[in-house]
């Protein structure tokens, strides 16, 4: 079981050392609206870069895409968003607040904390009303509704309405997918749990077209791929698992779907989503539009709509998952040490540099060292404080290699390098500690 | 000058190899949006990924920052834009259309196209009126005042705000400057020109702090060094130009402000604004916040609000600009050929590999070395059509290498390396191919 009070201790060191900070915190903040920080926009960076180097750079079959947050309103009722993307709501006539009808046991009488709406002899509930949960805007000088357009609830459709243009220009054959990293929006009533549900939020999409009939099969090798990707991302695999959708649980545009879910101090969460969404995508955007969105099949010499698998994570979801895994304490000669044990690859720091002590020429040797390694790994120079301090502030940002310069480097030319994770140390010649580095922090 | 048509051509261009698509484009179309295909997504990563590098992971006094795209409605109010980020409006009576007041000779009465709004005998202008170009949204589930938020009109706010946290948590001084890539909207009127300007865009802006009085340095340094960038980035330095902007020119928050312009078909337009903003925002976010965001000065043990100067880049104009300045036609034996001449370090695909013919091992000593060169660089494989053609296609989406696996490959191990803007052909071995790029393609 995970630690209690272990995300209160996480927003407090993401704020701390510069990983996540409450958005306009000086004006009391944004309900559920987090900045990154420095430290948070470097991995969460290299998440994304991580996925999509695996998911577009490394694979022949995977086109990437970039689509605007704003689109034509007809997509979203094409999609069905505009009918049924929404949260049945009900208000208390007493104390004029509004809750989710079906999650009125989460939430509190605002008159009386200790029960629920509905429970206070007050309370004087509506009927539950549908309620969007897209957010709208207008596009033009008028205030009108034929000027509304929303940001998008998801990047998929995106990715649909693009389907052809992207076959045709990149002359892929089916079966192909498209990816897309942005982010999409959605005025959820129960935001919460930190970065794990937010209104803006970033989603790294992939949309797979198969053969009718061929559906089941990539859907089983998606699930594989993608659980494999979470798993090198260094997630403890025990704290991962599957959780099917049941019949009842289906979406409406989904014939199957599974979620990757990880164990957070909040409980088991969905942090990826699977989904066999047939034709039902394209199906509504043909009828919709009026333009044919049929693939042909020049060796078959036959048309079809694809059908569509979707692997659909989000990267904020991810990168908190990411620091929840990683973080630890334990306690080192009668102190507590507390550690983000990122896997390397995506640390926010690679290497830190430290002179032991700042004379002897230890900092012009630190120095060198520094801005040798800097162009290849992201680098932090720290001369400042005793040098067992300097390594636990290494260890809580997750940096995994501590490179001193000591008396003996201007002797030999070799410096320590220090594990994060062992907190073992190793002499190793100045020459060789970038070959050394890379060998210990593969992509 | 810049040939007419140009433009259309590269517009063109940008649909058929998918660098561009015109957002929802099966609907019809959504005005002045636009999403990136394949190639135009690999592009603008590549130039935002080199933006990054040189402003945050290059530097020592730079911080990263991904503020979210909602913030406070009171950041606006404190920043100005909530009361002055307007444009003039009138109506026209007759036909009820909608125009800027002060781009009146830019547009043409519905009725009577050859005229200006105002010209026509029935024109029945009303007094201008102000309207604000921020796009506007409700947070929560009532549609009131209470609930308006606002999509960023421009990312420097999150900035300013997050400042103190930044400062605190990376135990920078001052100097030192807080970088951001982002999305930001703005309800233009008249937007236009392709991705020069549209409703939503990528803003590349970095905030820098330094002590009073020494505003007018730093701001001469950064006007070099961002000049100097769009010069590295491989664009003519005779289409680059300086615009000072006069004293009654300057936005109110600016005590000097020059522009960066680019000689588009359409003119001198800005790609970059260098501003010298005093400490107009931090006194406003102080005063209508009430935290102090003085910045404490050890060293001279002096409290003090810094300075600040800003250096902030379109992404999507720097993409736009990328392509027209690297976009020639030259007659080659009788053709034309199309190209478009990237600096090899931003082209999206930078090496293709091509069997010369699909047989004698060729396609598979190709597909070995397609193999070995795509982890480090971004490849194509193509083996479709005569090699001429693959040439031309390649040369048209600015691939500055091509590599031939030809008859001589199998007996001595060698390829032939075309290059794209010469054409030039010389023969490497196989082994030695990848360090024969790399050298080539300096990031």
């Amino acid at each position: 079981m995970a630690a209690p009070g272990l995300m209160d201790k996480l927003v407090s060191l993401c704020k701390r050392r510069g990983f996540v900070f409450q958005s306009s915190e000086i004006y009391g903040g944004l309900g559920s609206v987090w900045d990154y920080g420095p430290l948070g926009t470097e991995l969460k960076r290299n998440i994304k870069d991580r996925w999509w180097h695996s998911m577009v750079r490394a694979r022949d079959d995977i086109e990437g895409l970039d689509a605007a947050i704003l689109m034509h309103p007809k997509v979203w009722e094409a999609s069905g968003h505009v009918s049924g993307f929404t949260d049945p709501l009900v208000d208390c006539k007493t104390c004029k607040s509004r809750f989710r009808a079906d999650k009125l046991e989460d939430a509190q009488c605002p008159q009386k904390p200790s029960k629920h709406p509905g429970e206070h002899s007050t309370c004087q509930l509506t009927e539950p009303r549908m309620f969007n949960l897209m957010f709208k805007t207008f596009m033009g000088p008028v205030e009108e509704s034929a000027s509304v357009v929303y940001l998008r609830p998801e990047t998929a459709q995106g990715i649909y309405v693009n389907y052809l243009n992207v076959l045709q220009s990149s002359r892929q054959k089916i079966p192909f997918g498209i990816a897309q990293i942005g982010k999409a929006f959605r005025n959820e009533i129960t935001p919460g749990n930190f970065i794990f549900r937010t209104r803006e939020f970033e989603q790294m999409e992939m949309q797979y077209f198969v053969k009718p009939g061929e559906d089941a099969e990539w859907f089983e090798r998606w699930r594989v791929l993608r659980m494999a990707w979470h798993q090198e991302l260094g997630l403890k695999p025990e704290k991962l698992r599957w959780h099917q959708h049941a019949q009842n649980e289906l979406a409406h545009y989904a014939r199957a779907a599974y979620d990757i879910e990880y164990e957070f101090p909040f409980g088991w969460q969905e942090i990826e989503g699977v989904h066999n969404r047939g034709n039902f995508d394209l199906t509504n955007h043909q009828n919709a539009s009026g333009k044919k969105l049929e693939y042909f099949d020049q060796a078959a010499n036959s048309r079809y709509l694809p059908e569509i698998v979707e692997t659909s994570a989000g990267a904020d979801r991810v990168t908190l998952t990411v620091m929840v895994d990683a973080y630890r304490e334990e306690v080192v000669e009668g102190e507590t040490r507390t550690v983000l044990g990122f896997n390397p690859s995506i640390a926010p720091i690679k290497v830190a540099v430290l002179p032991l002590v700042n004379k002897d020429a230890m900092p012009e040797m630190a120095t060198a060292l520094f801005n040798d390694l800097r162009p290849r790994f992201a680098c932090f120079y720290d001369d400042g404080g005793a040098i067992g301090r300097r390594y636990r502030r290494m260890d809580e940002v997750g940096t995994p290699f501590c490179i001193t310069v000591d008396g003996q480097s201007a002797e030999d030319q070799s410096v320590t390098v220090r594990h994060r994770d062992t907190m073992g140390q190793e002499r190793v010649a100045i020459t060789q500690v970038a070959a050394y580095l890379a060998e210990r922090i593969v992509p």
